[in-house]
């Protein structure tokens, strides 16, 4: 078992083979962390280095607790205590990783195609963690595992991904994600937030939430990201909660199997009121178990392609 | 072997028993750190996850080090690197990471009963690493274990703690730890730093060291906590050294097998001399070693009583 | 096998028998990293502390996996999230630190001198993994060994070392340890940049790198550390390219064997060009690889000899 790609950069370039294979694995890996002794040997003996130019909580943290029940060696490297502090370059410093001779990287960085670079530079098998707003390629697996789980299916579903589509890396991958599994996205928000020719990725656009969620299977919203700098592109927040937040009126529109989904952080009561978050159509809890479990399912598929296509090689 | 706890929070609802059995497991497990091997695997394959919402250096790799000795999987999440810059709340925080499923969560944070929050939240057990100026009850048990060892006993013993009993949550613990273990628990300090009702807790109050310990069996020096305000409670450092800092001058009204001690980190010439620190009486390097032992101790009996809750449940 | 020394704080001290001891287990142990599963047990159970007061990344990643890679439990200390900032001194972290049990220390720390004053509290071994300018041991054995694996000796060859000699404890390692082996060692730089009196550390001294480049084995270019104002010692960088870079002109000058060295980060267009950083006789990515099976040899040889030692004195 092996995938197509050599690394996971973004879902765009994968094909729905790949995204069948991450999920099936994925599913049989997630048991483990239920278990009373929630580890495998797997991965024993491989060095997975998280190269993390961003600060990040649930995503860093996710990957290390992935490949630590894989029995990988974890080995976290974040900007703030870098040589980049130096002025040396990002392909510098992934040379020298390379060097240490890690199994797999995963990567997270501000600028759009920063793992791709790495890619290029290097043969170790790498992972986007989430660069700029271009793509985050694990929470898209994620969030299609999640809802095949509760739903059984991808195809024919209608998926609405709501709120700040321009700045969002999450949106892209899970439009290119869920189209090629057959699902329709439709997405969602105020005008200044949906970039132009969205629709050539394969989405339908609508500007009320009212129009897009009544018939929807899946709804996700997204956070308004004002660190990045939403905030000026509408005119207040509570404005933007008014229009375009997921609140339990709205929620009386839906269907009564409709999932609600949140990549996280929540904004409360912006894009998504409390009672939302919490209550009965919510899997944002799920989603983040999933992540785990998707993540340890390529952290395996990855290296195992490494060694497989090295043994083809006679490297090994 | 269990705890009738289910977290450990404070030590203001831990019975005497629970006190015992935590302090009679970490001096069997003591010896595991001067083994040449210092690994059991007790808990391989649990994760446990330190959320240090506060910087801390002693208590943060004690926690590891602790974890790692038993075999845990330890991830260290601290809040610089985190989401909670971009508002997430910390129940969403917490809720997030219990997705992941932890087997434990040690949590240290600025405001007082934040550990208790997630611990109605989650069904993990939650060690609290301190939480503001309200309790740290590993800091009073690896205090009490280290007592114990030097006097095989607790009860009966005159334990005088001075200093900055106000902002203090080793003080309010060790109050709560050393009574409910039979020992007399005396405080001092200036006025100003002794919070009124702090008899209602069970200690008796002096303002004069030398009042308070010419018969003590412990002192527990307090660290000048300059970073938390205590600064402006009285004239200067170099007066309240005069007046309260433990020094040779002092330890000459003493015991002859009275034992000093200090949470640490100290301010050296502050509340106690270089002298008194490195001295005969001085145990302090043995509260630090304690520390592993306890928290080793703690790690295992929870996560041990999580599992026979499970199993009660038929959960597992 | 064990070292004569018990620490490696420097290699002003360190017997050429000790060099040769480290090289060879390197030698040895450097194959480990190019299996499929990178991890023997030679350190399990063992605890290895990284004691970072400055911030490190190609080091203290280096160190980390080398200690993962031998199974040992690797906990990191950066000063930035450390009691440090609540004014604790080094001594008595690092006495807090021992009272936990480590097996080994890796100590990082601005001022010189910092490793040796460890050495002296604590009966831990302990490795300088960079002291202020004064040395950086573990580079100039990773230097040594790339060139011995290239040239399959050391003694009789020429180095030139070229740079910021004054501010350089790369440098300072480097002219020791070559030296020692039977190296001729030659600094060049621009005379704000060469300390007085380093003739008494057995090298030579030249302003020009015409001068000593043309017959020269090795040449290691040293950064223009600008963080620690070596900017102020020149008129600009882009003289200071000029003057002292190496670039494909200069490189013509050369022996057509000679191995070009830089200790990272570079900064590429100062004192290298791009081309020559990335061309066919720099061994810059080697040097890193190199790090990982020195810093493996260390690790082992100073836990094994610490145990010898214990078990010399009955105390095991």
């Amino acid at each position: 078992m092996a995938l197509l790609v050599k690394h996971m950069l973004g879902l765009e370039q994968v094909e729905r083979e790949d995204i069948e294979t991450i999920l099936d694995t994925a599913a049989s890996l997630q048991e483990i962390s239920y278990r009373p002794v929630k580890k495998v040997p797997t991965l024993r003996g491989k060095t997975q280095v998280n190269l993390f130019f961003e600060p990040s909580t649930r995503t860093r943290t996710s990957f290390e607790i992935a490949g630590k029940r894989l029995s990988a060696d974890v080995v976290n490297f974040t900007a703030s205590a870098s040589s980049l502090s130096k002025g040396e370059t990002l392909a510098d410093t992934a040379r020298n990783l390379w060097a240490m001779r890690p199994d797999i990287l995963v990567v997270r960085h501000s600028a759009a195609g920063a793992p791709h670079l790495l890619a290029k530079l290097l043969d170790t098998p790498i992972i986007n963690a989430g660069d700029g707003a271009h793509e985050h390629p694990t929470q898209a697996l994620l969030d299609m595992f999640t809802v095949r789980e509760k739903k059984r299916k991808l195809s024919g579903l209608k998926v609405v991904i709501a709120g700040d589509i321009a700045h969002s890396r999450v949106a892209r991958s899970n439009i290119y994600g869920f189209s090629k599994m057959g699902a329709e996205v439709w997405v969602v928000g105020p005008p200044t937030l949906i970039p132009p020719g969205i629709e050539r990725m394969g989405a339908r656009v609508s500007y009320r939430l009212e129009e897009a969620i009544p018939d929807a299977d899946v709804i996700m919203m997204l956070r308004i990201q004002l660190e990045r700098g939403a905030g000026s592109l509408f005119p207040s927040l509570r404005e933007y909660a008014i229009r375009f937040g997921l609140n339990p009126a709205r929620m009386r529109l839906c269907k009564p199997d409709v999932l609600v989904m949140h990549p996280g952080p929540i904004n409360r009561g912006v894009e998504i009121s409390p009672e939302v978050a919490d209550g009965p159509y919510s899997v944002i809890l799920d989603q983040v178990e999933a992540g785990v479990a998707v993540r340890m399912a390529l952290l395996y598929l990855l290296c195992a392609g490494a060694e497989h296509e090295d043994t083809d090689q006679g490297r090994t």
